[in-house]
C-alpha cells in the first residue's frame, strides 16, 4: 500500500480547504493513512508547504505493533492517553486551525479538546475528507478486494452443502464462518445473515436458531475480511418447489439488479443507479417492498462512500468499489435480495462477484 | 429482562439530574432499555412525574423486528431517518432540556440537532448515565452472563486439542469459533487472540497466519456473545519444556491475578483491586511489563464500566461483573496473561470462569 501517496492526497485536500492540520481519530482512517491496525491511537497530520508531516500517538500496548506497521509517521508512545499526547503535540506545533472528524468524534472528546486547546487552536469540524479519498481505491486495494470477494464467493458452495430443511440458520452460518477462517479470513465483515422462510422478509435477518423450513426463500448475505479488506455479497436460494409468485419475485429482483449494474459507469450519479433498479421493481408492483437503498462503497469498512440511495448526486469515479443490492420483502411470502460487488472502471464497470444469479433450488 | 424497571431507574436518574428527557442513540443502551437488537434506531425517553414515557424511532427495515422486540416503548416507523423523526418528537413534546449521550454522539449529529432544535430545546451533554446503570447487572443478566462464560470456557478444550507446533494461530481460532457457533453463540465478543511464541508479547495479538513454534507461551484471549451477553477470558499455555524464567513469569502473573481477585468486594475502590496485583508484579521485577489496566466490566458490550485502572476511585457494588486480567509482556521472551470474569456479591465475590489456572504444557 502506498501510504505516502495517501498522506500527500490528504495534505492537498486540507490545503484546498485552508486547514493546516487534522486530528485523525477514526481507526479505519488511521489504518488507511499510516497502516496501523491496532485498536487505539491518534494521528496528527500537518499539511505544510513542504509536504505532509505525521505523528502517530499510541500507548504501551502497541509499541511493537506500531513499530512494525506504521509508515510515513513518527510514532510517539508515552504514559498518557494518545489523545492527551496529541493535544500537547498540537500546542507544541502552534497549530492555529485543527480539523477534526465531525462524523466520528464524540461530543465529549470535542469538549475536552476545546477546553485543552482554548484560545490557542481553533477546532474545525470537517466531514468525510478521508472517507472521500477512501471511496476511490488504489490498485493495491482493488487487488485485495478481489481476493476478499473471491473468498466470500467460495463460501456460497459451503452454504449450499449445509442447507437442508431442519438445519438451523446458525449451523449454516457456522459452517461458512469456519470455512472462511480456514481459507485465511480475519473474520466475517459483518454478522452473517441467513434468513429462511418468512424470516427472509427481514432485510437484516441475522442467522438465528430457527430451523430451515421445507419450503421458501433463504437469503444469504455475508462477507469476509481478508488482509484488512471487506467483501459483501447476497444470494437468495429456495428450498422446495418454487411457486409462480416466488418465481416472479426472484425474477423481478434479478432484473432490477442487472439494470442497476448496467447503469454503473464513470460520471453517472449514484441516484441514477438506484433509480434504474427501483423503477423496474415499481413497475412490477414491488416498489413499496424495496425498503432500502441500492448499495454502498466497500473497502476497509463494510459501509463506505458512496451511498447509492435515491436522489444522491455523487458521481461515480473509476476505482470506486460498490455493492448493487436491491431487495424486496413481503411479510407473508418472504424476501429476495441479490448483491454483487462492482468495480467502476474507465470504460464502465466490472462485476467482481463471480457467483451465478440463476435461482438455485435445494 | 425487566425493561420497565430499567426505564424507571433511568427516569429517576434523569429527574435527579434535572433533565426532563434524553435521546438515546447508542445501540447497546437502546437494547438495554427497550430490547431492540437491530442496528439502527433512536430512543426518546421522557422522565415525567407519572413515570417514564418512551418512543422508539426506526425505519422500514426493522418494522417486524421492532414489533417483536421492543418493550415499554411506542414504536414509530416512518419515511424519514429515525433521528429526524425523533427531533420532530422532541419539538412536539415541547421538551426544554434534552440530554444527549456525549460519549457516543458524534459532533456532526450534535450540530444537526442544535440547528434543528434551535431556541426551542436545550441540548445537555451527559456522560455515562445509562452506562452506570448497566454496570450493575440484573439477576436475569447475571444468568445470561454465566451461560456465556461457561460456553467460552468449554472452548478452551477445543483450543487445547487444536494447538500443536506448526499449526497456524488462525486455525486454532477457527476451530474455537466454529465450536462456539455450534454451541449457539451469536459470535465471538471480540477478535480472537491466539498469540504464540514471541507474539505472546503483543498484548493484543489477534490470531495471525503465524505457525505455533515448538517452544513458548501461547496466549488465548477470547469470548462469545450468547443471547446478547459477552464473555471474556484469557489463559496462557505453553508448548515445549518450560524454562525457569518462563515458569517464574507465569507464577508471578497467577499470584497477581489471585491477589486482585481476593480484593474484590463491595465498597472497595477499583483502583485498589488494580493495585493489589500490580504490587506483586512490581515486587517480582515485572512492573514495567504490566502495560495495561487490570480489567473492565462486561455485559452487552465487551468493555463496560467500571474500568479497573490505576487510581480509579469508583467503588465496587454487588451485581457488577468485571474481568481481572493482569499480564506481563517481555519482548524477548513472550507474554503471560490470565483473565477471569468475576461477579461482585454481597459477601465478596464469585469467580465465574471455571477453568484451571495451572500452567498447561502441550
Amino acid at each position: 500500500m502506498d501510504f505516502l501517496a495517501r498522506q500527500k492526497r490528504l495534505a492537498v485536500a486540507l490545503r484546498d480547504a485552508r486547514i493546516e492540520a487534522m486530528l485523525v481519530t477514526h481507526l479505519p482512517n488511521i489504518q488507511y493513512l499510516c497502516g496501523f491496525t491496532g485498536s487505539s491511537g491518534t494521528l496528527l497530520l500537518q499539511a505544510g508547504t513542504r509536504g505532509a508531516k505525521l505523528i502517530f500517538y499510541t500507548d504501551g500496548r502497541y509499541t511493537q505493533q506500531a513499530a512494525d506497521e506504521v509508515k510515513g509517521a513518527k510514532v510517539v508512545i508515552g504514559g498518557k492517553s494518545a489523545l492527551a499526547m496529541a493535544t500537547e503535540g498540537v500546542l507544541k506545533a502552534k497549530i492555529k486551525v485543527l480539523g477534526i472528524e465531525a462524523e466520528q468524534m464524540p461530543v465529549s472528546l470535542f469538549k475536552y479538546l476545546s477546553h485543552t486547546l482554548r484560545g490557542k487552536t481553533k477546532l474545525k469540524p470537517i466531514a468525510g475528507l478521508v472517507e472521500q479519498l477512501r471511496a476511490v481505491k488504489d490498485p493495491d486495494e482493488i487487488q485485495q478486494i478481489r481476493a476478499s470477494v473471491l473468498l466470500a464467493a467460495s463460501l456460497f458452495q459451503t452454504a449450499l452443502s449445509a442447507i437442508r430443511p431442519g438445519v438451523s440458520e446458525t449451523d449454516v452460518a457456522g459452517e461458512m464462518e469456519h470455512q472462511a477462517r480456514k481459507a485465511g479470513a480475519e473474520k466475517m465483515s459483518f454478522d452473517t445473515i441467513v434468513a429462511s422462510g418468512l424470516r427472509s422478509a427481514l432485510p437484516h435477518g441475522r442467522a438465528s436458531a430457527a430451523a430451515i423450513p421445507a419450503n421458501g426463500f433463504i437469503i444469504l448475505d455475508y462477507g469476509v475480511i481478508l488482509a484488512g479488506y471487506c467483501s459483501d455479497m447476497t444470494r437468495t436460494v429456495h428450498v422446495g418447489p418454487v411457486s409462480s409468485s416466488h418465481r416472479r419475485m426472484y425474477d423481478s429482483v434479478r432484473e432490477a439488479q442487472l439494470a442497476s449494474i448496467e447503469a454503473v459507469q464513470p460520471g453517472v450519479e449514484v441516484g441514477q443507479v438506484d433509480q434504474k433498479g427501483r423503477k423496474i421493481l415499481e413497475k412490477a408492483g414491488y416498489g413499496t417492498y424495496f425498503t432500502h437503498s441500492t448499495g454502498h462503497g466497500v473497502g476497509l469498512e463494510i459501509h463506505e462512500l458512496p451511498r447509492l440511495a435515491k436522489g444522491q448526486t455523487q458521481k461515480l469515479v473509476p476505482g470506486m468499489v460498490i455493492t448493487i443490492e436491491p431487495g424486496i420483502y413481503l411479510p407473508d411470502k418472504g424476501g429476495v435480495r441479490i448483491e454483487d460487488m462492482v468495480l467502476v472502471t474507465e470504460l464502465g464497470h466490472e462485476v467482481l462477484t463471480p457467483t451465478t444469479k440463476d435461482l438455485i433450488t435445494l
